[in-house]
């Protein structure tokens, strides 16, 4: 669908699309960000391996994720330092989406979680991140770029300067869920009413 | 990824998946209840055979719907009635979907339209249409199901009767949106500033 290209930030830091053996990171970056939106760690249900298998093992993946490398620490690897890195590269920040379908537009790129850890933020590299998904949305035709922010998330400045529209304060969407648990009862009422 | 069988909530109404000559009637239906959110007809960018492309020429598709036909008319053409009916299906109504995931709690259902002909409510047909999205919910192993809601819409209180939970006013979740032509822009900066 799209071929991503990695982008270098600086000789520190560079974008490219997240790898399987990346999910482990993926995972406490996930965790970190809903830490700094105050949200439970209780309502992170997934762990590394279910990651691989819907980003990795799937046809077409359910998500797309770019991550951004820490490079210093494998130049340091490769001049004999940092021996206990293990290969392995060092993230600090990510951009997880999925396409949608809008029934009014077409196709759409759902942006669900984007996040630079703090001490890597201000050096431009989210500035980047964000270039590299509206470079995708855009080379795939997408109508749309849609996320959700929680109120007060210093990010909303952010997204603002781009260009981002709230609709729910432009034309009052709100957004609902209806939880597994709720489903599942609703689902089971269903059956006992013969449908 | 699921089966759906025909649902038959009367005499004269049955739920089924549409099927790629649905796909006109679901244009105008789509036009209908812009016009019930009162949302201008020019945001809707879609025609019948982009519909079709990307729901049925697509693999996977692109998005998902269940369509209500009214099955009267069927009744009476083979009764010899109605015979400008063209063998066409009458539908009356129509659910529109696609699964997104969550980097939380995994895969979703986004319900991203769900409308029912004036003249047609009120008979139990939105309950089951909207039973048979839970059904596919459960089915599918979604861990929620998402979509969003116009402040104001008649149709919240039908949420809440199922439990549906709004986020926004919960959890202060905004939704943001950057249009096409905001996009397209956004690109061209970044071209220009050499990335």
């Amino acid at each position: 669908m799209f071929k991503f290209e990695d982008v270098k930030v600086s000789d520190n830091y560079v974008i490219r699309e997240a790898r399987r053996n990346d999910c482990e990171q993926i995972r406490e970056m996930i965790k970190d960000l809903a830490e700094v939106l105050g949200v439970s760690q209780d309502q992170i249900k997934l762990d590394a391996k279910t990651l691989e298998v819907h980003g990795f093992d799937t046809t077409p993946p359910a998500f797309k994720c770019l991550v951004v490398e820490y490079t210093n620490h494998r130049t340091n690897l490769n001049n004999g330092f940092d021996g206990n890195q293990n290969n392995n590269s060092t993230l600090v920040g990510y951009a997880f989406f999925f396409f949608t379908f809008s029934s009014w537009c077409g196709r759409e790129l759902f942006l669900e979680d984007f996040y630079i850890e703090k001490e890597h933020q201000s050096k431009g590299i989210g500035s980047k991140l964000f270039d590299s998904i509206v470079e995708i949305a855009v080379k795939t035709d997408c109508s749309n770029l849609a996320f959700l922010v929680i109120d007060g998330n210093p990010v909303n400045a952010f997204y603002k300067r781009r260009g981002a529209v709230n609709q729910t304060k432009e034309d009052k969407f709100h957004y609902y869920l209806i939880e597994h648990e709720q489903l599942n009862k609703l689902q089971q009422k269903n059956k006992i009413n013969g449908k």
